[in-house]
């Protein structure tokens, strides 16, 4: 029995960081989406807020955040006990000595490959900020929100669901984060937009909305594509266990799902982009795989493909609405980000209790509202903070020659724009 | 023993999900390579064909595609019985209760993972198509052929192979599809191209070709690479077993082999580009590690490594002649898709013998010949009609602006090329 | 027990045939990154090289290599016997009936997934190579440097650590390749640097130093990405084993660390151009997160996360050091590798004493100085006689006019550069 003990933490540690790996590797996807969808001349700068976005979070959920969200003893369900830093990993000899019952009661795998995967769900969360605020949001101020959201905001409201919280204790459900990470980081994404203004030069005076469009559209699918597949580790390592039959059924159901889902998605948006459009609108089309893989992330498991198949693209003609909608009420969201992860993440977590018998609509408005009043209020004070200390927003002449030179003294495509930035 | 059944289920299943998603990852990879093989002013149509072709893939071969491939029950050996969705997985305790002998008879693992591995393999087949018609076919007909290839004309001959159809029953030898997914892709495009017509402007009228530069060479590279990284899971995954010592290391020598003739086919293109074209030709370099793998899918299990490494390198020097020789045919293909996947996927089937004293070359010839032929006279009629419907090729004025603002309305890179389109 | 050794063979095949395919995407990696950091004009010749290196890395490997780095019977620890190619695999039933205490020794993985992970690690160490000769050196006679060092040189030093030579013998102690990989891909080349020379116009006579600024930081962004993910198997996978508690804590342990160092390594990066620059300088920060990585490759194991993160920071800020260095001297190497990989390399090495009991910082002293003099010996000879053959550099009308049209015939970006080369 102690061998199949071995085996079968291994394989669930292993299952862990491979699937934590592929999360990591959508931040490359959310910075090649941004990088895709901006103007040439703010490239740079979004490159390294991405990059350096992502290191802040390890750094921030190290320090701080993986203890206040899952503490090791809570000091009330409200706010957890401050924690440093990760403590030793399990002992091989007390694993192996565990009974039956009491094996997956959170040292079936090892801790290390649990914080790992945590932390880079932390960094997807803020990725999402970064893409609604580009363009004209400086590079610093930035960066500090980045401290705040990775360190605090994400963990506390985190805890309150995953921690075993009071949004647990209420019956909200939320698989893999269409709320405590979709929504989190696009409710931090609305605040700062609120505060940080449009772009010049996109709502014009006489009401007209300018398009401004990205400069590198296959970057954008590419980024696209990372996400699509970097969601197969979000999704299905939050199943958290493969080891056994119904487990690894349920990691492919979830596999599958997720897949199903984008697929919706896409064909959903590319239609509404063609009947509301007129068009086969590219950008459109990948927020609507985007849209349909946050749509099914709050339950990825209990849908038949099919009925994925259709919460996905309802969220990719969700997305489109959006977009369009944000637009007049001149909310400014280069990338959409405020639409793909906040409107179709709350749309995935109310339609929970359709395939879901264990979910209700009332805890999921709950949990939807509260995670959004909470990441609201605090994102709007600390954007609001910085502002007051530093200014959010970079100059009129910054702007008007790109944030790239202003911020970070580099263009990202020095050969290609000569004379038409 | 119930907990080794346990384990061994765990540990295939997610083996395939793992090798699923790497194959997933190379509709990216498609993505890019023709991204970056087309002129800028055909990307974005490009890129919305390649996202939504996966996304239609995936929804068809669920509604009817797994089932006619995979029939629970076949009506005859030709024609599968038609189905309707994918049913529940297996159940866990008649799993568990499976005796020795029948354990790997199709319920070793989840039939979810397996539908997962098997819908990735059938955007693969389609994404060989976008390419060749690039730049001059319309999106709306593609697309329309997208749903009749993946739904139907794929599922039809996969049966005929893999779901145990009268290929297999002939001894056709395929291990992973150099006939099934590559050959089949080939020949779809190699139809879509006769009846589509060359692109303007490419064979002049005093008999030499122009050479259109694909705008963006990185993207092409990057695009190899992720095919390359991707055909792990392609062939990796369809020796479709690893938890035991035997099948451990078939799945090793898979990789080892699939790498290997990935290598030689880059060093034997590099070679014989310099020698008939002079230069050291990247694309032909591309086209020659696409090659290797292409040439190495029908038996990537039974050669030595070096063997391998000789397999891939006669497709790629197989596939620098055939793009020439395809030039002189005027058969207009803006990638080398037909060359890549439908000459050296024949000559993948045929060397099966070499090294897999199973395989026959009078079954390999047959089997090409009848995929090549049902492949050939079902796309050809599927787009005649398509043609003869609503028409497959943009106006002359739209080919010569780029397909991306008459038919996408969005450039790929606004900033990038203006005026010098 | 059987089943229980099955099991366990499997599974440690299939985590070291993951982790090479993660390692084997770094060669995707180092193309993005130098294709992103070279101008326009060189991008389509340092793509062609990457390809080919690594194609020629496996060949050679393959052939000489494996078998020099790691002899079934060694002649003695200075110079392994000679073998050609790879052998059979490991015999299922002598695998099976392999009592506890030898089970670890050798046999309990797949052979054959031994070379592939060891092989994609040569390509690793060429990839460094061919970005610092980038834009001036000569296509043919790098790719005969390859073979040099892939058959030869490298696997010769590997040997005396990883194949149980001398050094491992002198208790130097090099986890995953600070030093086999990192410092002797970085001393080739140091070595090429001083034989090829400085770009034209790099060092003006005045004493100031051009930028010459890569053409495009969104690939340069993503090539660092690719590496991040990548690395993980790198590190990972050369813990080696898995299959139980123990080793799946300590699998976990370097992801998190590798992930921790790499994170440091931007922010200390970020912080030090801030500082140092007065910019932001998005290359320091990707230079930055690839020093983390190179630091703590030595020893990934043994820090705890937070010491992980430091010893990545001090790398970060060594990097952009070293950088400013290396320019002072002359020593032109336009992405930065010899300063990410050898002076940083060098770092990883010395550190590992700090957190591991088992090494002496005398050994680290004596490994780091025996790679570095033996490599920087065998690989100046190896480019002189190249050089003095049919030299290393091109014209200096083709580098003016760029090496892609000189060395390919293709343009990289044909559509975006017209006129502003």
């Amino acid at each position: 029995m102690e061998e199949i003990l071995n085996l079968r933490y291994a394989l669930d540690t292993f299952y862990f960081l491979v699937m934590g790996a592929f999360v990591m590797w959508m931040a490359a996807g959310f910075t090649m989406l941004e990088a895709g969808l901006v103007r040439a001349k703010n490239t740079t700068e979004i490159l390294t807020k991405n990059v350096a976005l992502y290191a802040i979070a390890c750094v921030m959920y190290m320090l701080v955040g993986y203890n206040l969200m899952y503490p090791g003893e809570a000091v009330n369900s409200f706010w957890p006990g401050l924690g440093f830093l990760l403590g030793s990993d399990h002992d091989p000899a007390s694993v192996l000595s565990t009974s039956g019952a009491d094996w997956y009661d959170g040292t079936y795998y090892s801790g290390r490959s649990d914080f790992f995967f945590q932390v880079v769900f932390v960094a997807t969360a803020m990725s999402i900020v970064s893409g609604a605020v580009a363009e004209r949001m400086k590079l610093w101020p930035f960066l500090v929100f980045c401290v705040v959201l990775t360190g605090f905001i994400y963990p506390i409201q985190g805890f309150w669901k995953w921690g075993g919280g009071f949004l647990d204790g209420l019956g909200f459900s939320d698989f893999a984060g269409s709320g405590v990470v979709h929504l989190t980081g696009a409710t931090a994404a609305l605040a700062g937009v609120m505060l940080v203004g449009a772009r010049k030069g996109k709502y014009r005076k006489d009401g007209k909305i300018n398009a401004l469009p990205g400069a590198n559209l296959p970057l954008a699918t590419l980024g696209t594509f990372i996400l699509w597949m970097g969601w197969f580790g979000f999704n299905g390592g939050s199943e958290l266990v493969v080891s056994n039959v119904g487990e690894a059924n349920a990691v492919a159901a979830v596999f599958v799902n997720t897949n199903a889902a984008a697929a919706g998605g896409v064909v959903a948006a590319l239609l509404a982009a063609k009947f509301i459009l007129g068009r086969a609108d590219l950008t459109m089309v990948l927020n609507g795989a985007l849209a349909g893989l946050v749509a099914i992330t709050a339950e990825p498991l209990t849908p038949s493909p099919l009925v994925a198949t259709l919460i996905g693209a309802v969220g990719g003609a969700i997305v489109v609405l959006s977009v369009l909608g944000l637009d007049r009420l001149k909310i400014d969201d280069p990338v959409g980000a405020i639409s793909v992860h906040g409107t179709v993440g709350i749309w995935g977590l109310l339609v929970v209790p359709v395939t879901n018998a264990d979910a209700a609509l009332s805890s999921q408005l709950i949990g939807a509202g509260v995670i959004f009043g909470f990441v609201f209020l605090a994102s709007i004070a600390t954007w609001g903070i910085i502002r007051g200390i530093g200014g959010l927003r970079v100059t009129e002449e910054d702007e008007y020659r790109g944030v790239d030179v202003a911020e970070c003294g580099l263009e990202a495509y020095p050969e290609f724009t000569s004379g038409t930035k």
